[in-house]
Parts: structure tokens; sequence; C-alpha cells
């Protein structure tokens, strides 16, 4: 095997023993493995080789670009592990159709910086975007801050490349914005973690780069309240809120804590803490006045003096410079820190209804106070997608405790119509609340679909469905 | 199975011999069929008692809501026809979270006017909305003058539910805008033509209705020069430009001799003729001045000014009023009428890259030329989009000359990266083309998920996907 591995992409791509190290465990270390190789392809022809290579062998195949994902979902115990860093090319931007043709191992903030001499963005942005790959990106339908006004990673991209199970070249590097040629199969390899084959290419869609952000910190009166404030302020900016974030006073308070030099985002501490921001590109809203500040920044502080006279706004902040706009998204940043800053942390990144969000809260937490007395909820979200990460420190830590909580929270979800995994996918971690919450019919779909697509069960096997 | 269906539904919901007329045949009257009985279920618990039933007995089902498809997708010899007009509620709106949740049966339009109500708009909209259903829409993956802003069917769809081809009852009611827990299989069945099963409801996104439009006629010195003109433009209004049609000056022409009382849109003829719309929601656009215009509209033509004085555009007006901007609607939405001036046409729904169009329609033109010297094009364009209406207006009218234009439009299409189906699907029309044209490795896989969801085959056989 390995010998025909190293036929395929030279030896010096053939890792094994010793040096797949950094491969053999995902970037939290939650999780350790022992890859049989990991292969270094350079182009699509030698993915193809590999994966022929291993259907025909009946060996497991885990691709795998950034290795930053949450889930668990490169873990590759025996496997060939194909990694795509070698296929990083950013092969074309094309400006004026808005668009760049990308390899799979291509890093985020590459093409993020690429793409922006051009004046353009494409607008996928999360944390790890220094070492995420677009391949990775895509496998998980990655979301992050701005989805609620550019959307998830799937409707970031018009095609992608796959390397399917039996080691054919799926091309559907498509760059068009209307296809209505068959079944859609980029939104069904999209989000399948690698389980149905192996992204190597994409044509991504770019936006005009906003020139100016306009940045607020406001206190809302209620959950409810903020949802208004959002559906307002989509209205007053034509639908340019970039981000809608929500942090409770509770974490707020822990922010103070744990962040040195961090201050209250208002006089008077609120229950509803929301960082918005609106990105503008029109002249009209991006050339500064006399007093340095920009038009789409007193539009926003005239559009929430508004709000505040009606009740609906209990205090804002306009970020007047760079550094207050910083200070307001380091509090934000700072999430992960805050939350770990009392191990151990159970993690839950779930979705419901925008208009059920206050509810989830409110029976999260008094299935908190009845299952574990003291157990403390610490919560950030992406309150305009409906996406809370619903974080818990628990008082009793044991194991059971621990999964009863999990089990609460995903019970909840449910009966609200949410989802157990907003943006971080199935993995391994989500093996369980696959096999107890996901809807029956759906998950039968899909095991039928895998088989159909993959009959020798080599892709990325064990991951995102549940053994039967 | 006519007793059994009438147990399931109602004998009155049972329809056959001469009372199936309405329904055997589709709406251009250029298919002909006799349905074994016409079924109207009046829930979806009905639906799925007559699938299963067709499934057990192996007799074909075909879904039919408004029946306003235009590649065939509705022919239903010898089958079961399943109409959902009974099942046309519109269950729930939910303003705030800017929703609505309706059944398949429900009619675009009826759908469009209970969300304004709500000052929201359900952004799907074209020529056939007074009769077309939303069940068709999503079956189809409609598309229309909007997509350029709000997308196609599936981007405005948060959740479907489907009758399986075995009658099992797939709920992906979702509400949520981040879901990653499997494969997607909402976007697998949007657009299936009904071939992987019914859709029987669905959750649609709403979005703030514009409060003003800036409507306006321009002349652009290209093609090129017009792809320029729109990304000037989505920059100066934040990304509000709603529609973005082109009408070359033939079409302009023939709109002059086919409609009484029209008018042409400049002074002097121009090549390049483009109808733009920017929708506006925000007080500052939307109030108008004591002028009676409004600020959208004066800022348009602010922005339109100083492209004319940078060369990217040769004449440009701007509508006054509603009347203005009706009149240039007009134009644009006689295109049947204009098309079909001159029959016997080939209609062709292509879409390339948003940068090829040019080089397309040049293609298209030579092609024209060269196999029927004299024939002509009759063209119109979502622009924005990248997809042409390339209707041929023929001179020899022989069916092997229409099949090589056909075949001829095809070949350039996929030289581009383009698609022969843009919008109106494949149903049966279509077929030839994805035979000759789709990727091979796309149309494996396919078929693959075809017989794993349908192994039966009796889900609307015959359509979208061509005999092996």
């Amino acid at each position: 095997m390995i010998n025909k591995l190293q036929a395929i992409t030279g030896a010096s791509n053939v890792l094994t023993g010793a040096d797949v190290g950094r491969y053999s465990h995902d970037f939290t270390h939650s999780y350790n493995w022992t890859p049989l190789a990991v292969v270094r392809p350079g182009s699509t022809t030698e993915v193809a080789e590999i994966v022929k290579l291993a259907n025909e062998t009946g060996t497991p195949v885990v691709p795998v670009s950034g290795n930053t994902g949450l889930a668990g979902g490169a873990q590759a115990e025996g496997a060939i592990m194909v990694s795509l860093e070698r296929m990083n090319r950013i092969r074309e931007i094309r400006p004026n159709a808005r668009l760049a043709i990308v390899e799979a191992g291509a890093i985020l903030s590459d093409i993020r910086s690429a793409v922006e001499d051009h004046g353009l963005v494409f607008p996928l942005t999360f944390g790890a975007q220094g070492s995420a790959m677009i391949g990775g990106n895509l496998a998980t339908n990655a979301g992050g801050s701005n989805v609620l006004r550019y959307g998830n990673t799937r409707d970031l991209t018009l095609g992608i490349e796959v390397v399917l199970p039996d080691g054919s070249v799926m091309d559907l590097m498509s760059e068009l914005h209307k296809d209505n040629s068959g079944y859609n199969l980029k939104h069904l390899m999209i989000g399948s973690e690698g389980t149905l084959g192996i992204i190597t290419g994409a044509v991504l869609k770019l936006m005009p780069k906003p020139r100016a952000y306009a940045t607020a910190m406001v206190a809302a009166p209620s959950l409810d309240g903020a949802l208004t404030l959002l559906n307002r302020l989509q209205e007053a900016t034509g639908g340019a809120v970039e981000a809608f974030e929500f942090m409770p006073r509770s974490y707020v308070e822990q922010h103070l804590k744990v962040v040195k030099g961090s201050r209250e985002p208002f006089d008077a501490p609120h229950d509803v803490n929301i960082l918005v921001e609106v990105g503008a590109t029109s002249p009209r809203d991006t050339e500064p006045g006399p007093d340095g500040r920009t038009p789409v920044s007193s539009h926003l502080e005239t559009v929430l003096e508004e709000l505040f006279t009606h009740g609906d706004v209990l205090d804002a902040v306009v970020a007047q410079n760079e550094a207050q706009r910083r200070e307001m998204w380091a509090r934000r940043e700072a999430a992960a820190e805050v939350t770990l800053s009392r191990p151990p942390v159970q993690n839950n990144d779930i979705a419901v209804p925008l208009d059920k969000v206050a509810t989830f809260l409110e029976r999260a937490d008094a299935m908190l106070t009845r299952i574990d007395p003291g157990a403390q909820p610490m919560v950030v979200s992406h309150l305009g997608d409906g996406n809370v990460h619903y974080a818990i420190w628990p008082k009793t830590q044991d194991p059971d405790t621990m999964n009863r909580l999990m089990e609460g929270v995903e019970g909840i979800v449910l009966e609200l119509g949410g989802s157990f995994s907003a943006e971080h996918g199935i993995g391994t971690t989500k093996l369980p609340s696959m096999a107890r919450r996901k809807n029956k019919v759906a998950m039968a779909a899909m095991r039928a679909i895998k088989a159909a697509l993959d009959p020798n069960g080599i892709m990325n096997p064990g991951k995102v469905l549940p053994k039967d």
C-alpha cells in the first residue's frame, strides 16, 4: 500500500511512523489517532488515484485540510489521511464576475487577503481562519460571524470539484448563478464532512468589500426586543447588518473578570448586550465628513436614537473610531477565553428559530437548575442567525450529569424545532445526538445515499452517520 | 386502484375519464397525456397514503401543482396525478422571525399578498405567479426577475416537508438559518422536479418589503461595460439592485413593432439597453421630498450621472413616477409576446458566467448565420444572473435545422462553462440535452441517488434523468 501511494505522489509526500505526529490529533487535543499513512497529493488526479486505490483495497480514507474542526471529523485510526495542504493555489480571481477559483488546501485568510486587493471580500470569517482551509470549510459548511448578511459557506459557493468514493472526479466547478439541470449535488456534498467524497477545488462568490463599518454596543430591553431591533436595523440599512451578536450580563461580567483592562460596555449594567455592525460600500456612506466620521456611523446613531425614543433601545454606544470598534469586537472574540475560564465546560452549539431564542434560554436555565443545582450557563450567541453557543459550567462534573445536561439541552432544542448542531457539524462528537435526535426518515435517506455513493464505506467512515 | 384512492381522499377527489380534461395537458398545450386518475389529497397524510399505494402496486405517480412549468415535467400518461391544489393554506406568518409556513398548493401570488400585509415580501416573482403554486416552484427551483438580489427559490426556503417514494413523510420543516446535522436533503429535494418525492409544505424566508423603488433605463457602451455598471451600482446601493435586465436593440425594435403605443427608451437607438431597479426600505431613502421624488431615485440619478461622466453610461432615464416605471417594466414583461410574434420559435434558457455573456452572444449569432443563414436571434436576459433567454427565429424551419441550432447553442454554452437549463429545469423537454451535455460522473451520481431513494421508479418517471 505504502509503495503504491508513493508511486502516486512521490515518496516525500507519503508520511508514516513518527512523521505523522502532527496529523494524529485534532487541534484541541481532544482526539488522538494513528493513521496508516498521511498522503499529500499535489493535484486532483493524484487525489483520485489515491481514492481509487483505497476503494479497490477497502482501505478507509480521511480527508484533512486545516484540521481546525471542533467535532472530531478528521479522526483517522488506521486510515489513509489525504492532506490537501499542497493544493493551496488561488488559481484565478475574476473581479468583474465577482468570483475566485481556488484549490481545497487554500487557507481561508489567504483567500480573503488575495481578493481584498481587488476591493472585494470573501465574507466567510471566524477565529480559525488563519489555518482553516477552504476544503474543510466546505466539508463542514462553516458559519461564523457574518452569516447574517452573507450566508453559510454553501451560500458563498458557486461550484466545487469532488473526488467521489470510486475515484471518479465530479467536475461541478460551475461559475453560474442559475443552473437547473438535475439534482443539486453541490449542496449534497457541501456539509457532508468528507463522507461522500473529497472536495478538491471550489468557485467562490465575492462581494464588494465594505469601505466603512458602523459598529455599536446596544442594550435592548429583552431578547424579543432585540429581534425587533434587528428587523428595524435591517430596514433602516437596506439589509447591511453584518453582525448581530448577543452577550448576556453574565458573559460581560466574566469578561471583565478574565480579561485584564476590559471595560463595561455601558454606564449601567444591562441584561441584553448586543454588538451590531453595519457594513457600507457606497461613497455616500463611506466618505468621512469634516469631523472624520463616516455617514454610515452617523446614520446608525440616528437610527438608534429613534429606537431609543420608542423604548426599543435602552442604551447605545456607537464606535467613534477603529480603536473603539476593536474594543467592542475584542469582547465578543474573547468568547473562547471567557467560556474556558472555568473548566470543565460542556459546549453546546445549537440553533433555534429566531423568535425562540428567549424561550430556549429560559427553559435551558431552568433545566440546569433542576438537573445540576449550582451549574452555570455561559452564553454567547450569533443572535441574528438563532445560533446560541450555550456552554455549561457544571457543578457536579460527573460524566452522567454532563450527559444528562447535554440531553436536556437537546430535548429543549428539539421541542423548539431547533438543531443540536448549528455550525460545527457532527463528526464523531455529535454522533450520539444524531442517533437520539435526528429525524428517522431523514436518517434513512442519508444512509441510502451514503450506501449508493460509497458502497464500500471507505470515505471518512464512522463520521456523521451513527451505526445503524 | 380507483376504489382504494377514493378510500383515501373521498370519491369526489378522485377524477377519471372526462373529468381529467384540464389535467391532461401543459399550459402551453405542447404536451398532452391521459392520466390513470387525478387525486386531490387534502393533507400530507393522504399524500403519503397515495404514494404508499402507488409504490406497493408499482404505479407511476406524477405530482402537479399550478401546472405552469415550461419543460413538460408534469406529463402523466397512465400515471396517478397527485394535484396539491387543495393543500393551499398559508398556515402561519411570523413577522418577527421573518418566515411563513405554507402548504405546497398555496399560489405564489397569494403568499406574496398575505405577507405584504405585514410590510414583508416573499421575493420570488415571475409571470405565472397568479397560478403557479409554491410546491411546483420548489420542485423546479424557480428563478425569475429578482434572483440577483434574493436568490432562487432554494435560497428563499428554510425548510420543506416531503413525501418520499415509499410513502414515508420526511419532516424537514426547519425554521433555522444554521443547521449542520447531516446531509442537506432540503437542497437535494428542491429542484428534483418531483422525481425524488412530493413536496407538501415549506417554511419560507421573508424580507422587508421595499417601500420605494428607483427604476431606470440605461444605455451601456457594451455588455462588458454593463457588468462594470452593475458592480458599481451594487457598491453604490449596498447591494440593493433588485433587477438588471438586458434588452438588445433588436428586441427594442421588435417591441416597438409588436406592441401598440410603445415608445423608444432613449432619444437615440442603443445596442445595450438595461432595465435596472433598486429597492429601498430605509426611511432615509423612501420618504418623498418636496418635489414628490424619493431620495432613492435622486441617489440613483446621481450615481448614473457620475458613471456617465466616466463613459460607463451612454444615456439614462430614471422613472419619475409609477407610470414611467410601469412603462419600463412593460417593455421587459412583453418578452413572451415579442418572442412569439414570429413563430416558430426555438427557446433556449441558458446561463453562462457573468463575464461571458458577450462572448456567448457573439458566438451564438455566428453559429446561427453558419447553420441557418437568415435565422434571427431574439434575446432578452436576466444579465445580473448570466441568464440569457436566447430565442431563435429559424429561416429554414425543418426539424433537422432546429435541432442543429439547439445543439449549436448548447455546444457554445458548454465551452463557456454554462448550463443548458438555467431556470426552467429538465422535465422531458431537456432530456436530450441532459443525455448529450451533462457531466457523466454527475449523471451517474444522480442515477445512484434516484435508485437508492426510489427503487421502484414510481416518482415522476421519465423526467430529469434520461434513459441509461
